[in-house]
């Protein structure tokens, strides 16, 4: 499979994205893509790559869906809107030009389903695993961004949905068809404004990742395991706890915040688990009152 | 080495970074980074991957350099000003912890010294060759926008710099260490305006590359072989024509044009090699009065 025919079909997606997409500029088939931004922009990369963010065998949608999905659920922690995106792709030499192709593809439409089209890419292959990383820019909301850092003593902790089990038991669970939390993130930017204080999304388990905003605001976290939502596919509470992947999202607002029980425009719950303390670490209350260190339950990419 | 680890010390680089580059308002650290910009953005990714566009055995200084000029490049071929950074990469299982921080490091020093920080990253180990992919964002010219579709006929066709020879007869040549035309991008929109009309990055080599702009505009150029501008490490002419990342630019200015015989800031020069006309294709007029097709002298990668 030559580039210039991998490229030549990715231009053929972007040159139609000006008429659809109005913020696209200048689409794919220059030296950059221009885009029409706001005074601040958010950026994102990630990457999925076989063996480690996906098995063996997962379908190329599935693929494009989770890495595109990820980047945006990224944008969504910090309450953003995407606006556009990049894909850069390393591919296996065996693959087809057919399943190259159909990589874009998928890449393309779930992008725009995103709101963030696909207006640049780059691609190489090799004597190795199928690697695929997106760049999403976005628009931060105008009334707040949730940094990790901004937790303060006092605060409600709260989560969106349900937490364990997205891997699934043969590795084709909800990780690869999870929904980036964008709607909920709007919602809670747009009616707690500034009380809304810091955010992220849940991707290496509830407990590292708690213990991150703990890390970056210098403050501790409490749980109660009673209120940790656990999913119908989670093996119970440690697995809610340390599955990771769930990609939705933790936050915390003032105590003077109050919020329905679910999200009005998706459904989603928000489901208080706990509270921001003085002190450091995360910490969880048991059902028999044990508080347990739970800052290193989660997952880590080696 | 822990993904962790690495991640980390990425953080310890970002955090200063908004006392430095002011258009920085938050970095590595949180879901997204947020970089204030103007009202339209430039978007970029670019990769290099060893054994297709560096040599084992090449310094990691130099794969970080050229992964990001390359980048840094292409927002020069839109006469662009580079902002902010993303690293992808995903690196060799037997590489060390400290060889991935030096990686880090020279992409960070890079980034910075090309007016655009590194402000987010994510990495992955696997079995396979180093991988490292940039992605840069950068404001356009104010004044200008000279995309590959925009030349003439009639426009003259001009090149910056010396062509060929850039990989150099051990795979450590000019490649590894050229200088995006930041500058010179910045002269020509600055003093021609609208008059510069199409203008990109010369990465795969002259022949392949003019074809491109001639495609995007629907126009041929005819360029004189004794005009061509010939490096001293290049075999030739037809070195010069097809050797490829070359990274100067090639572009096209309405004949009302007046161009100094070298860029005023940096004193690269600036060649005219030839005209814009009607029609198709990409032809020279060799020393002999023959006219040959050149449009696919250069470098396809597979």
């Amino acid at each position: 499979m030559r580039e210039t025919q991998v490229l030549t079909h990715i231009f053929g997606h972007a040159a139609s994205l000006p008429a659809v997409f109005p913020q696209i500029l200048v689409g794919a088939g220059h030296d950059c893509a221009l885009v029409a931004t706001g005074p601040r922009t958010l950026l994102k990369v990630d990457s999925v790559i076989e063996g480690v963010h996906f098995a063996p065998g997962t379908s190329i949608d599935r693929i494009a869906y989770k890495a595109i999905a990820r980047a945006v659920s990224d944008i969504a922690a910090m309450a953003g809107t995407p606006r556009a995106a990049l894909a850069a792709c390393v591919l296996p030499r065996t693959m087809t030009a057919q399943a190259a192709k159909d990589l874009y593809d998928a890449a393309a439409l779930h992008c725009a389903s995103f709101g963030c089209p696909l207006v640049g890419g780059d691609t190489s292959s090799h004597d190795g695993p199928l690697w695929l990383s997106i760049t999403v820019i976005g628009d931060p909301h105008p009334g707040v961004v949730p940094l990790r850092s901004n937790a303060k003593p006092g605060d409600h902790l709260y989560v969106t949905g349900m937490l364990g089990g997205s891997l699934g038991s043969d590795q084709m669970g909800r990780h690869l068809s999870f929904t980036p939390r964008l709607g909920e993130a709007a919602f809670l930017a747009g009616s707690l404004g500034t009380s809304l204080h810091a955010m992220m999304d849940l991707s290496d388990g509830l407990g590292i990742d708690a213990g991150r905003i703990a890390t970056a605001s210098g403050i501790s976290m409490v749980m109660d395991e009673s209120r940790i939502p656990i999913h119908a596919d989670a093996a119970g509470i440690n697995a809610a706890l340390g599955d990771g992947e769930d990609h939705e999202l933790l936050f915390t607002v003032g105590p003077e915040a109050v919020l329905p029980a679910q999200c009005p425009s998706t459904g989603t719950p928000f489901t208080r688990i706990g509270q921001v303390m003085e002190g450091s670490g995360v910490w969880l209350r048991s059902r028999r009152g044990e508080v347990l260190n739970i800052s290193r339950m989660g997952y880590e990419h080696r």
